[in-house]
């Protein structure tokens, strides 16, 4: 069964399709026109409730966020090596960066897009300025955020700073993170998959 | 090696705690006491950069982000099943959820909270009322998330309604969601967590 990835270029779909690309697994692109709010249907509700770009179609499995996507091909796809095995002491911290990524980084994204500052401890990122010093100590020293293998977390999190800081211009461009941009945008799968988002 | 959760009562380390208790393992709870500052220790500060409860250690293991505690603790206990089997087609589910929770209800708490409306189509969350809708849908129609496995997803999801509702008063008590909570707050684990979260 071939997985189906509905997607928009230049949105957050962008995650899970550099995913899949990384996974070397078959897959169909389908795009979804959210300009046209093709989203909207109640068609592609029955996949994703919040109508929302991407989301991954399996045989009878659905699954919507895109982190969720990367934590799921990881695991649909275990020859790929895209996440630390069961034993090892990593998984503490794949699954830290992932939740990490999804949590905080999209909170301090919306943060600076937005102009919005929440109040005191209320925010579950902290604050932009926390996000971006925890994000510069696990890119550091690299080459990935797991260490000497690449994983899922680096997609999330490799995804985030691409954008956030060549695409929206809205993330400082710390010298730690320009080196890891370095070494993610050399990947074969990212330039592929960049290479379909720029097209659209 | 016993776990060790750091957390403060009345935050989100709720859901962490009460997971803990789901899993039958020993755990030890060390409490930091965040209206004293201390999360912002050089101590605390490398368990969780973001300094922020909850964290977990585990041996060499160190995982932050309640969700991505949930997720370990869901693979490191696979006795306590709180995790469709790997071959499960519910797998895709159980990933949105999670992340659905992290991302989605976490923003659609601080839209509510700090009064904050974001631009369009700018938030991961969409809106309020679409998290709300969704969360509906996925409450229904139960026992759990997942249909009859109560499993991580739950954690999250029932505590963030049990906060939202039950003491905040943050989100709409829909008849649904007073179902769930009914079955949610049933259960020893939650009961126990309650209890030593109440008693701070």
């Amino acid at each position: 069964m071939t997985m189906k990835l509905y997607w928009a270029p230049k949105s957050r779909a962008f995650r899970a399709a550099w995913m899949l690309e990384e996974s070397g697994a078959p897959y169909e692109r389908v795009l979804v026109d959210i300009r046209a709010g093709q989203q909207s249907t109640p068609e592609f509700a029955r996949i994703n409730p919040m109508q929302k770009v991407p989301a991954l179609t399996d045989g009878e499995a659905t699954v919507a966020e895109s982190a969720a996507i990367c934590a799921y091909v990881a695991e649909r796809v275990p020859g790929a090596g895209l996440a630390p095995p069961m034993d090892s002491p990593l998984r503490g911290r794949y699954w830290h960066l992932l939740f990490f990524a999804a949590s905080c980084i999209e909170g301090a994204f919306l943060e600076k897009f937005a102009n919005v500052s929440p109040p005191g401890m209320s925010a579950g990122w902290g604050s932009l300025d926390r996000v971006m010093d925890a994000l510069e100590g696990f890119v550091t020293p690299g080459p990935w955020v797991l260490g000497e293998q690449f994983t899922a977390a680096d997609v999330m999190i490799g995804a985030d700073l691409y954008y956030g800081i060549e695409l929206f211009g809205l993330f400082e461009r710390r010298p730690a993170f320009a080196a890891y941009l370095e070494r993610i945008t050399k990947r074969p799968a990212f330039q592929r998959a960049l290479a379909f988002d720029e097209a659209g």
